[in-house]
């Protein structure tokens, strides 16, 4: 199989863009993208993308963005996988890669959760829980995720605000990233103060309903010197990659307190990129809610089943710290477009693996994960990619 | 790259299956096809389907669908790209076992229409054209290829009746076919007394909305042995498989009446298989229409423009015809549950390719290609098989 890599990328601002369209959003990234590896066509597109049958009557969404870009004619195809969307169609652009069915591939993450008249975006994001047996019973997505949080800090016995640091560390770094939908600090008091969402979710420890899409060009590596001349950045190679589910139904887990996903996922990734995690210098985690944080640093091999927490409190996921995570905001404070997240990390892990990330950049960057997830963890993709 | 090749099919029922949910649909199928290819787990499931979204209230299907079968842990993704959404899912299914990240791949493709309580499927439908730009003004699926039918009537000075032929072969074949919707023969009188649905387009031109769902398991060439040991079928091999794009909105195309990426798709697959038009033993059409029909035989080499619909009239179409089309009786008569139609197409062809086709038996045939369409021809997937 052939070595994959990325040669340009592109992001559109993140946040309520009530003046742009969802096309419009996917041009704003995939154009940006196409000019950083100085191309012109691909050779297919592929969009991840959750709700955009839901909340904007519109399927057919890849064909749709190919055609409004320009790039009317090439394969164009749309990848699911609730909020793990995006890395999944990352999953895929690699595979056409590899493959050799294709050379030059664009990988795009698109949502449009804004500004959708007369649909119910909550409702839409129950799309990834089961809607027979979870959804139809009125739980929704944060519900959900407040049922696990509970039974958290019940089973470890854990202080209610043990989770703070995610946040406060995601927003400090949101500062710095000027696509971030919210660019300000926040302290423990904004946190202790916030509105509870669903006990004992507070609106401090969940990511924002959002717009926004990111791309990425993906070539053969041994090609990516053809895309990168006089380039400001450089190519980064995905390492691995590896794709793991679970039960979609969290009542269905054997343990609802390890995503078994991630631990399969990214044990996975760790065995094809021949490394250990501490061997990485930084970890974009999945924290669209903080115990989602503190769930995946357990299940990849960072803290102990129960001491995820402790990692923030003791401030060791800092851009100095031990495993710097939401480098650039995370889904906290960069916000979440649910399908466009997955390739917003990617190319924030692109800008630290290439000294391109400003006042956030973590110092000798050279081997980064991505952890993206679907539904509360029943879908989890890992990538590890070097520069 | 490596050669792929299927090693077991399973299809459901197609129809208004009120008994049965997507979930069980699916099972129906994926375990038909691993039991054929007598497997117990997979690495992979790609899932094609349009609407599970707007209709079932359900994304995230994929890994449901993997859940459900007993397959939880694998790789799962949901591919979307409407009614081309199932043959878009074999493309991607072939890309992963070609790369060599996966080995033994699950394609299915799964549709649920009808009994979606408060759900409008005409609307659904709709998604597939461009939501701002054409549903948004009124215009339904059905009404947008009126639209297209009436101009190639008027264009091509052809009579109302001219279409009947297409109707005609799909339900003789679709008698024999024991999964198809509507298993009963329809006469010229049938056609000619049908009731209109949108100007020029009557009842029996159209597919009707159903459910059904297919699969079949996808593995490397050089393996394929493994798989088909006391076998009553054997494997097929996928010669050749290209996706094309052309605009969304029909109104954009520089000529409607032409299917570009029809064109495009299937002379990358003949270049890829090395064979032209002639050689080909049947084709497996994407007749959601019978305009459909006659815009694809003139795009891939069969008539001369405007002169596709004679193929019906002369029954150069049946299954002793110069090239057997919808030969199990093809989206009009098995019946056309959207995502899941592009793997039904190659369900059938393995059945032709393997002698396994019953009274519809193309004689002798050895190479067959399918072509599924989304929207009104803006994605358009060709694939080539042989035996």
């Amino acid at each position: 199989m052939r070595s994959v890599s990325i040669v340009g990328i592109g992001q559109s601002d993140v946040g309520e863009l009530w003046n742009r369209s969802a096309r419009e959003i996917a041009y704003d990234a995939v154009s940006a993208a196409m000019a950083e590896a100085n191309i012109e066509t691909a050779d297919a597109l592929f969009v991840g993308n959750m709700l955009s049958g839901v909340l904007l009557d519109q399927e057919h969404l890849a064909t749709l963005i190919a055609d409004y870009c320009g790039l009317t004619g090439i394969e164009a195809t749309k990848i699911e996988a609730a909020c793990g969307s995006g890395a999944a169609a990352l999953r895929i652009g690699a595979m056409a890669v590899a493959s050799g069915y294709h050379d030059v591939v664009i990988v795009a993450g698109l949502e449009k959760m804004t500004d959708t008249v007369g649909k119910d975006t909550t409702a839409g994001l129950a799309t990834a829980a089961d809607a027979e047996y979870e959804a139809l019973h009125g739980l929704s997505f944060v519900g959900l995720n407040a049922l696990i949080m509970q039974r958290y800090l019940y089973e470890y016995n854990v202080p209610l605000d043990a989770f703070a640091g995610f946040s406060i560390n995601a927003h400090r770094n949101g500062v710095n990233n000027p696509r971030a939908m919210f660019q300000r600090a926040i302290t423990l008091n904004d946190y202790l103060g916030a509105p509870v969402v669903a006990t004992p979710i507070n609106i401090m420890d969940s990511s924002p309903v959002c717009d926004g899409a990111a791309a990425v060009i993906l070539v053969p590596s041994e090609r990516a010197h053809e895309f990168t001349t006089g380039h400001h950045r450089g190519a980064v190679q995905i390492l691995a990659g590896a794709g793991a589910t679970d039960t979609l139904a969290v009542h269905d887990r054997r343990d609802p307190l390890f995503l078994q996903a991630a631990y399969d996922s990214s044990q996975k990734a760790y065995g094809q990129a021949g490394v250990r995690p501490e061997d990485l210098d930084l970890f974009e985690v999945h924290d669209a809610f903080t115990i989602m944080s503190a769930l995946s640093l357990e299940a990849t091999g960072f803290a102990r089943r129960g001491e995820g927490w402790r990692m923030a409190q003791d401030d060791e996921i800092g851009i100095n710290g031990r495993i710097p995570i939401s480098t650039m905001g995370g889904l906290k404070s960069r916000g979440h477009p649910v399908g466009a997240t997955g390739v917003y990390q990617i190319t924030e892990i692109v800008q630290q693996l290439t000294g391109t990330a400003g006042a956030n950049q973590v110092a000798n960057a050279r081997l980064a994960m991505a952890q993206n997830i679907g539904g509360s963890g029943a879908t989890i993709i890992t990538h590890i990619l070097g520069s």
